[in-house]
């Protein structure tokens, strides 16, 4: 991502940057980036007194935890995607960055790459968080949701999702709840101002789901998900929880399905808010952890608040013309029998292809015809309909409208 | 809200605030402020020296544009909701701003309480944009919303909109389009780094859409929204449109109902990305603005980044046996009818009540029962799950999981 979107990344910091090593197990191992840049030695990064930023990778507590206290205490500022690390030591870490004046961001951690943890800590921040419910595990969320559409059993299922690489060898940290526990103790010390030490966070994984739990959960009007959930209990503490738990149909989190991650959350003033996306896989980290580090660099850069982004005016901008999209037409007619061949020629000379039809019959001889086509320009469109009220075949043209999204 | 929440607010920008001044159109109406603090002359507010941070929710570009730049010329940092402005003079505001080391956020101008503008300027910043679609205007897509479920007409659910208070006595901002159309220049304007002019932004409204189309695009599979939709064109210049819209029934958008706004998003790297909740009112614009007003404070106190923000340790923390909810349960039995009534009675007993109840034979005599709990605290219901089993009349409890967001 640092390579492909270099030069956007670059225009929104406002400055040039380089990326000087990257730490790895195996050196040898052919990459996209330049080899030389490939190293074993993870302490000569964080100590080398060249770099300002570390993008910190590696996962787990040991030795990451080290590194990136390592790298705080050399001065540099420090982007991490590293759940269990900010679960468990998130409060020290971030101390000792705020004393340092560096920043440490960690949005990664949560949710892939849906914004969760900045929306959380800035534009939500005025509100009493009053629960937070999320789908925080892809692995989880995929195998339950599998489950639930082919009627499978959760061992058949795993199985599955192992030989597709959608779940590891050994896959105790997502479907015994670690995983997401890690993700939402982190979402429960953001919203309630203190650190949820793991063992006050209740979990319990998926392994005890069955295809018959689900149906029965399907005819009562519910799925069953893997949620992370947080309330607070009284003036002073909190309910932090991971267990599968049914939900009814309509609820938004409840067609989160797959892959697939999102958080819930109701505050005091703000209602019922839901963020949604693709919760892991190297892209949509990437896409944090730039993001992060964008902001690292706009900090480095400006020296302030980073708030102030400003934009130039003079967008270019399309005529709508010029869109590439699928239509919906409904017309009139009175002798539908002839008038199909008209209208599929007059489409047809105007490159417009037709994807679906309905049709109605309204009284004697007349009809009402629904059209959808393929994509097409909204030129040739528009050029098709005058042609069609030209001919004279049409009695009506009664309404028609864009598509978006048409398989 | 900053009355209410005012402890939260002050221990997360780290500093006192007070309001010193709110400017309205009639200062003599009864508020639950103190009638002290009000005052007809808006200037005196942006000229007011012993104030550090204005809050425009003034609405419209006159006189709203004046006292904004008033305010930033005197030096304040400025919170905005107003749409209008930002979409025709953002650029040169948020220059002006930055030019004065000041911040200028309008967190609420698009999406009310929604995180949108924020994410996208942040954690999303290292994506290219591909394409943005969203339902901005809660008016609309509460008519849309009628139309469909109640196979209404336009005009009559206009009527019962304006009666119940949901659209204005003069709807044309929302219903022909240009509210969604100022943000979505705005979203378009942030993601793709120039201001969009709005000249630019093709714009059609709802009043031509039938309840016949909305009953034949459901037959189709599809429903109509009013989008707000913007997509690069070629390597310079952008697509921005406002029109009725089909989308599939799948498509995470056609479940936004009722007053609620979304922007759905596919970037490069992070994928499809969706953000949903109430996108107007006072409630949800206060978080927004609340929100925006907290990173003002946190940056005239830290002076910084306002990246770092400390959360101290030693949450405390609930057992899940204090948790309060619905409850899933499978059992086997023998002898179903006597069996019912020792249920009942045993879960009476803890105070445990029944909600709902589905029942399988299973073969000769044996047979299934699941309920549903109305809710209850874990541990009567964990008590009574040991009592019914030391009862003798179950034969084996095969399962159960926790129930949230049931009715």
């Amino acid at each position: 991502m640092l390579q492909d979107n270099h030069e956007a990344i670059t225009r929104k910091i406002g400055l040039e940057f380089e990326v000087v090593k990257i730490g790895v197990k195996d050196a040898s191992k052919e990459r996209i980036a330049p080899s030389e840049l490939f190293t074993c030695d993870l302490e000569s990064i964080v100590n080398d007194p060249s770099i300002d930023v570390v993008l910190e990778l590696v996962g787990g507590v040991d030795p990451a935890g080290n590194l990136v206290e390592q790298a705080l205490l050399n001065g540099k500022h420090v982007v991490t995607a590293n759940k269990e690390l900010i679960a468990k030591q998130g409060s020290r870490l971030v101390h000792l960055a705020k004393s340092k004046g560096l920043d440490l961001h960690y949005e990664a951690a949560v949710g892939g790459g849906i914004p969760l943890i900045q929306p959380l800590k800035h534009q939500l921040a005025g509100n009493e968080v009053l629960k937070m419910m999320g789908i925080l595990n892809g692995t989880t969320n995929y195998i339950l949701t599998k489950m639930q559409q082919e009627g499978a059993e959760f061992g058949d299922v795993l199985k599955e999702a192992q030989a597709k690489g959608y779940a590891e060898a050994d896959p105790t940290n997502d479907v015994d709840g670690f995983d997401t526990s890690y993700k939402i103790a982190i979402l429960a010390s953001i919203a309630f101002g203190k650190q949820v030490p793991m063992d006050g966070v209740y979990r319990e994984g998926i392994r005890k789901i069955t295809k018959l739990d689900i149906q029965y959960a399907d005819l009562l009007g519910y799925c069953i998900k893997l949620l992370g959930v947080v309330e607070p209990v009284g003036t002073d503490r909190v309910l932090t929880r991971v267990h599968p738990t049914l939900i009814p149909k309509s609820h938004p989190l409840a067609s989160v399905n797959g892959v697939y991650n999102a958080l819930w959350l109701h505050g005091n003033f703000v209602g019922d808010v839901m963020f949604s996306g693709r919760g892991a896989g190297s892209d949509p980290t990437a896409s944090a952890v730039v993001g992060d580090f964008i902001d690292v660099g706009r900090n480095i850069f400006g020296g302030g608040s980073g708030s102030a982004i400003p934009y130039d005016r003079g967008m270019l901008t399309s005529p709508i013309s010029e869109l590439r999209t699928s239509y919906y037409l409904r017309i009139q007619v009175t002798d539908r029998p002839k008038v199909l061949g008209v209208i599929a020629t007059v489409f047809g000379d105007f490159s417009v292809s037709l994807a679906a039809m309905e049709m109605k019959t309204l009284e004697e001889g007349r009809g009402e015809i629904v059209f959808l086509t393929h994509p097409c320009q909204e030129q040739s469109f528009i050029d098709a309909l005058a042609a069609l009220q030209e001919s004279g075949t049409v009695e009506t043209v009664c309404n028609w409208f864009r598509v978006e999204g048409a398989p």
